[in-house]
């Protein structure tokens, strides 16, 4: 019995380190698809977000059900609990590439990114997906260095942030209002799912510790 | 034991409807703060947000604690889970009050909100505050028609957000981007908190009945 449990336990973590890794792809072709103005790849991550919502659903029911048939305690009744709060966190980065794709879909066939934000939006999106695969192998391997080092990737990602509202926000921008709340929007996206990914890093921080990593907002 | 254990369910209940009726206190004063630009208000809402974290650690520490120490079944364990995810949204949506309060903050002496936009923000922080209300309710009631009646003010919501954007996308707007940035992310703001209030609802319907309600994304 208790193999069993431990064996659902372990597809529990894989089922979590693949949609971490399913993220981490929709976010890489999110950011291609806005880039490039390729309407088939938003459409597709526009899509696949479904599946993403479904892990999500089934994770949480199997886990719900395992909390409830097993009664586990100490270590186990963390990892489940904490499990649930993870899966939270990958599906609303799940959404947040979905919004990402929108945004291209609703500008096609024109670029969305303007060529003065391009390389920003490139950027935000490397650190992104940086952060999210981290992330991955923090789940995968309880690697607490590598999760307190997500904390200074962030960093970057706020200063990518000030860096694009301070090009909106300069008395040359071009594009008008409709752009500036194009642009607005995706940083808040870009920025939320990074956010997210330190959360699920912190999460297992006190997986493994059973403290809080520091938490900065 | 039981009965000390079911005090302890009801003393996180209570709580949770503390916390819902502290957020939906702080949006009105934000919302007010934002309107009017009361520096002193918004101030006070920043540092208040900070209560709201401590309460969602305090009740989370104790829900686990009482996961761990009582193993409890069917509604019992269901109470429990999900008093975490629900306390997981009110800490949200207190994040949103905090957010549009450092908005006002960041414009005082100015209101950050112009003329035209006033009345669609007021709207915005009403329907915020009436969902809010109501989720307390759901919370404290188990109302379920009344959970259900809340994807009907979502629907409210998101009309006015529309409308803000149409308003920012007028030829005739002359408030610069800037103001564009503050209102779009103003906009999100006040749905995404009224998002999550729904969320809560949807958990109390699922705490009742053990099946989602229809979600609508």
């Amino acid at each position: 019995m208790r193999d069993a449990f431990h064996d659902d336990l372990n597809s529990i973590g894989q089922t979590l380190i693949d949609m971490s890794r399913r993220v981490s792809r929709a976010m890489e072709l999110a950011t291609t698809a806005l880039l490039e103005a390729d309407l088939q790849l938003a459409e597709q991550i526009i899509s696949d977000d479904d599946v993403i919502d479904v892990m999500q659903h089934e994770l949480d029911a199997k886990t719900l059900n395992l909390l409830a048939r097993q009664q586990p305690v100490a270590g186990d009744l963390r990892t489940l609990v904490t499990s649930l709060r993870m899966s939270a966190d990958l599906e609303r980065m799940g959404d947040m590439t979905h919004h990402i794709a929108k945004i291209a879909r609703m500008r096609y066939p024109a670029k969305a990114v303007p060529e003065e934000l391009a390389s920003t939006i490139e950027d935000m999106g490397k650190i992104a997906k940086g952060i999210i695969d981290k992330t991955t192998h923090v789940i995968e391997s309880h690697d607490l260095q590598l999760a307190v080092e997500l904390e200074k990737d962030d960093d970057e990602m706020d200063k990518l942030h000030r860096k694009l509202f301070l090009t909106l926000l300069d008395d040359a921008w071009p594009h008008g209002i409709e752009t500036a709340i194009d642009m607005t929007l995706l940083g808040r996206y870009y920025e939320r799912c990074a956010d997210h990914a330190v959360s699920v890093a912190r999460r297992v921080y006190f997986l493994v510790t059973g403290e809080f990593a520091s938490e900065r907002n």
